[in-house]
């Protein structure tokens, strides 16, 4: 038989690369964004275009896509195509690109710490932050789970939200955080990027899905995701660090020109909400 | 400054593998051991001595874990030692062990698409099946979260269940799963014992923590986390593929002895519990 081997599938690292993604939201696309924008790397996001970008979505996630010759099929966005492979899941789409654009070592075992820092946040913070919205059921809307959203924010609040911020300021007092503020090595990594989009979210401002559908333009609300937790958090003083990366990465010469560019997406209906009533006493 | 540079950090592949897990269960650390067991690779697993499997995950997850010279601290376990690298997040631990025990390619992009099989079922079906019994908080008693269990239960087994079964059998249907019943490629691979895992936790008999503290004996019940859903989807003959996976890997000459044997924990108090009233019509 002369059975393709996808274990062969090679990709001309000229290709360009193309992400896949939600329009409107920033989402999970918006780790995979930073890389490249930090980078300095092109590549292209169908999502910049709404009509493009949800064809693109909805053929990604079609339950009829076995995918083709060389690739699986995903089960979601964000995926990455780069010349004859399609990859998907975010942090597999990062430990894809950061070595080929400069943002992780090439070789030797760093590859796994600074995979296992990103699984962290990523799998564990952003997952769990969805979730106080989305309790029961992605597929309910928010106003029918609301009682059990307060819920688990309150424990999110509570106990999740330091654990993690924890977690974030003890790989920053580790000896293999080196020189600078970064989480790993003496240089800025995907994972500062990671870190950086995860605290933005507790600080950007953001307003409702329904105001942001009904106009698409810029936000300029003072409300936050979690801010008075946040706050109390930086207050605290027991995470300068984390709050110290966080600036750090926002002044990054790339990522500021980004986040003032219209590439950037606004908050809106998507992991990262604000609902006031999630954060009452 | 002589920083030493956590991006070097080699390891002797001859280093004894250690494995750091809670004893009792299964859990997480189960992905790991069957990986080693498929292998037959030789990895002590500290979790084989309760007190001294407590102490070891009392000390990696102690807040005031900084982490050592070449490692960064861990959240949570499971976390591997490899002569002086440690790493940790159950993917991670995977995606370092497989190619170099043989169960995953060593070289071109096939490790990406196992890499995004793999998150997709551990992230996704793995910690959704967990919030089942779980859905407000982990520091709360099950029987304190009932009944948005049951709500959210109901939601797991009409959209998300069959959501996962379908990808997986897509993945199957997909042309780079190739020869024989495995996940990708023409042989076993390291994702085939993953879906094996999960698919496992559907159908062995499991009985209530309680009864498991009290007795640390062979569980001899007839009940299943969510049989009687399982067995729908088994009758619907959609997913034939994942349930001949299922058979493919449980005859393994290895897995057969392993799973025999008394390395392999009882399901109890872990990710894997049987609710019967989670699965009321």
């Amino acid at each position: 038989m002369s059975q393709p081997d996808p274990k062969r599938v090679k990709t001309d690292d000229d290709a360009p690369y193309e992400l896949i993604y939600w329009p409107v939201i920033p989402g999970r696309g918006e780790f995979v964004r930073l890389v490249f924008e930090e980078a300095g790397v092109p590549y292209s996001d169908v999502a910049q275009n709404i009509e493009k970008g949800m064809n693109a979505v909805k053929s990604l996630t079609s339950t009829d896509n076995i995918g083709d010759e060389h690739n699986p099929p995903a089960l979601a966005p964000p995926a990455l195509k780069h010349g004859d492979l399609l990859i998907s899941q975010t942090p597999n789409i990062l430990l894809y690109v950061a070595p080929r654009v400069g943002l992780a070592p090439k070789e030797g075992n760093g590859a796994y710490h600074l995979n296992e820092i990103v699984l962290t946040i990523l799998d564990g913070l952003v997952n769990e932050l969805h979730d106080t919205h989305h309790p029961i059921a992605i597929s309910l809307y928010y106003e029918d789970q609301k009682e059990e959203s307060k819920k688990k924010s309150e424990y999110f609040i509570k106990e999740r939200l330091p654990k993690y911020f924890k977690y974030m300021q003890r790989v920053l007092d580790a000896k293999t955080s080196g020189e600078g503020p970064w989480l790993y090595g003496d240089s800025l990594t995907y994972a500062d990027l990671v870190l950086f989009q995860v605290s933005d979210t507790y600080k950007l401002p953001i307003k409702s899905f329904f105001d942001s559908l009904k106009t698409y333009q810029a936000v300029d609300g003072t409300k936050f995701a979690f801010p008075k937790s946040t706050e109390a958090l930086k207050k605290s003083g027991e995470y300068d660090g984390v709050f110290k990366l966080y600036d750090a990465v926002k002044e990054r010469p790339n990522i500021s020109k980004y986040l003032q560019s219209d590439r950037r997406k606004k908050y809106s209906e998507g992991i990262w909400r604000y609902y006031p009533e999630l954060e009452e006493e």
